[in-house]
């Protein structure tokens, strides 16, 4: 360890209580990566500050120093938002773990990052309320890393993004002052958005210490049918149909050939006839009119000629239905040994053409380039399948990784849905925004962090 | 004119058509003000450009000379911000009014922003769609002015406000440069959030030349009821019990007492009995469930002692239940001569203690102090009445609007929840932003427009 790097250790041993800090080599190297999987840089040191006060202690030592700043969630994410960069400080807000208020009157919750976005639904749900946003890592991400990302889910399509259920954030900027972003209140037009600005912002632009998140009418029961189709354009139709219906669906997935064949290999209780080569699932939380919008699923099946069809009626049919979804992942990793897991959004009307592409893509390089995902909002997650001790075919992986990236751009898409650039989709976002757009990004990152000590290298 | 001003009119008149610019005094001094009344400075020249193209013109002659640009829609804000400051240049967005595509498959619509809100409200619903966001002066509004104000209306408690609805903006920035702020997609995290940073920022970071705008499905029928209550304490019990159901309102206001004795006065058709102190008015569009939610609004007004009820099933009536909600400007604007027309937002727990602010400050200044508004998401609309004749009656009136704000601020409102700062709430910003966030918002106006041309001392 460098003089430097020893004064700002022990600048934030000062700082903190005892046992909030790693400096253990094979611990922290542990602790480094996101789920993206890419090495990336060596970080300093991991610090687990247990209040606004503790981070913004924190901050100011970097500031001081300049010393890079990586804020961590749970690590969940894929993009690489939350992996370590060089002589970074790595900020975990495991500490900050605590459900402040549920508010049933106001209908939102003030939580600290650190609590997991299971934690606060669950809470909510005793409440008698229901917080929407449900990434497939809920279990694990927090709300924090979850914000910075701006995270998805299944229930997108009825519910929006993160960011329709952000009302207001603390945050500590890059010179360790702690903000307010707006007042609590549902409406409130006073100053620029900068709640907005910083939900999605992979923790370049400020770290988020508290959260006051809207909390929704609790949903009714869960119910659902699934369908299988005889050809993906069949199933594509249906799906849009099903969304543009007078009552939109809360969920609404779909899974192609590639997938239905390696889940069929991968498990074979689940009984994948031959035949299928496409596979949807809605499903309606609706408190009025559920019967009306389930028999709309199946209307919508049954009009565009779907082999067979599942209702479920319970939690534990809907649970079923989804095994199949829950397998995809598992089922294509295997395949060939790996698998590039991408996040693509296209307008509805494209998704005919991306997937025609997919299937001209494996084709032409050898590779199987799967379209899966939440078809309802245009955002599908291809899963190109490769053998990782093949060079050649990883080589080709990425060029038809490349390409669809490129189709996706070219049909008015975007080359992240809901996963984020992190380091992953730097390269890509050259191509999605234009250069006057990035400069100006770069300034607004500028302003709030003159010295880029902010998560830097990372999605701008 | 002195010779910069004669180079800057040349310059336009050379980039524009013929007919696109107003530089007659007459007809100037009649554009350069927006509703809210309040003398600012004298435009040098008003420009009506029909295109990105001439408005990319119009920015580059500002940029080269440093002239002030002022955007205005259909001059209907109530907060200065479309005023015009001295020798400022008047862009005009009335040429640019096509709506350019309606498209149901992926529910958007994409439109110039001098279309107003009806126009595109109307081509939503032949659609079979919707436009949500409802301003009071939607046949007037323009999309570009509504999304500059972020505006409101009555059914933000179920829809939210104008950016909820706002998926891409193509906007001329202060270089004259023109770029998309993200794609169309539903979902998207590629790069900041720059739309929401424009919605809502009243011209001071980029002139918006094209919208495109989340539709959803049509809703049911809007069908109603209202009710009379023997104490606002009453009413806001039962506002809260509606605001909270399992299904919220799509519409839910206030009138206080102040209000209904005015109403009284103004118009003895509308039968307001003596004892009436409070009127709440709920509406549901829900397309299915309606029967229960208007059974449960109902019984919200029984079970808060409301004096009477009156239902309304078909659109007719309920314009006849609106009818007293119409008749409270002009009869409050007349009791005294004028009046002051707020905007503020506080939590659902505080609106009761803000009521009996408003009392106090009615008898201890000798002023009106009425309380009426979206009393649904928080959002309401004091009205201070005086008499524009009486000196020292004026000051105690502003007076009352300073105390009020200052209270909604302490319980954690805002002074603005959808008209916006403008140059009107200029002084009431310093309050409610820390300085720290003032600086911050400065620092990201600078990075939009490093000459500071865009609406020079407004919003920030």
């Amino acid at each position: 360890m460098t003089s430097t790097a020893s004064r700002i250790v022990d600048a934030l041993r000062e700082a903190l209580p005892a046992g909030s800090i790693v400096v253990d080599e094979t611990e922290l190297r542990s602790l480094e990566r996101d789920r993206s999987g890419t090495a990336r840089g060596w970080a300093l040191v991991l610090v687990r500050p247990g209040s606004t006060t503790e981070v913004q202690a924190v901050v100011r030592i970097a500031d001081a120093h300049g010393t890079p700043l990586v804020a961590q969630g749970a690590r969940t994410g894929l993009a690489g938002a939350g992996s370590a960069v060089d002589g970074a400080i790595l900020v975990d807000f495991s500490r900050m773990n605590r459900i402040l208020r549920i508010d049933p009157l106001e209908r939102l919750a003030v939580v600290q990052p650190g609590v997991t976005v299971q934690e606060l639904a669950e809470a909510a749900t005793e409440a008698g309320l229901f917080y929407a946003p449900d990434p497939v890592s809920a279990e694990w991400a927090t709300i924090g890393g979850t914000i910075a990302t701006n995270a998805g889910g299944m229930r997108c399509i009825k519910y929006g993004v993160t960011r329709e259920s952000v009302r207001s954030l603390e945050v500590v900027l890059a010179d360790g002052s702690a903000v307010r972003t707006r007042s609590d209140t549902i409406k409130s037009v006073a100053g620029l958005d900068l709640t907005s600005l910083v939900v999605g912002s992979e923790g370049t632009l400020a770290l988020v210490t508290e959260a006051t998140v809207g909390l929704r009418s609790a949903p009714g029961p869960a119910r659902g049918a699934s369908a299988l189709f005889p050809s993906i354009d069949a199933a594509l139709a249906a799906a849009n149909e099903i969304a543009t219906a007078a009552s939109p669906p809360a969920v609404l997935e779909l899974l192609d050939s590639f997938a239905l064949a390696a889940i069929r290999d991968y498990d074979s209780t689940l009984e994948m006839p031959g035949d299928a080569r496409a596979w949807l699932l809605a499903v309606t939380d609706a408190r009025a009119g559920a019967d009306e919008e389930l028999a709309g699923f199946e209307r919508a099946f049954a009009a565009h000629g779907a082999l067979s069809s599942a209702r479920a009626e319970t939690s534990e049919e809907l649970d079923g239905l989804f095994a199949v979804r829950r397998v995809l992942q598992p089922a294509l990793d295997g395949y060939f040994g790996t698998a590039i897991h991408g996040d693509l959004a296209v307008p509805r009307a494209a998704l005919g053409e991306i997937v025609a592409h997919a299937a001209e893509l494996s084709e032409r390089l050898g590779v199987i380039v799967s379209i899966n995902g939440h078809v309802g909002d245009g955002n599908f997650h291809p899963i190109i399948a490769f053998d990782p001790d093949d060079a050649d075919q990883t080589r080709r992986a990425h060029e038809a990784h490349r390409e669809l990236l490129a189709r996706a751009h070219r049909l008015g898409g975007t080359v992240t849905g809901e996963h984020g650039i992190g380091t992953e989709k730097l390269e890509a976002l050259d191509e999605e925004l234009s250069p006057r757009v990035r400069e100006l990004q770069r300034a607004i990152k500028a302003a709030f962090d003159p010295k880029g000590i902010l998560n830097p290298g990372k999605k701008l």
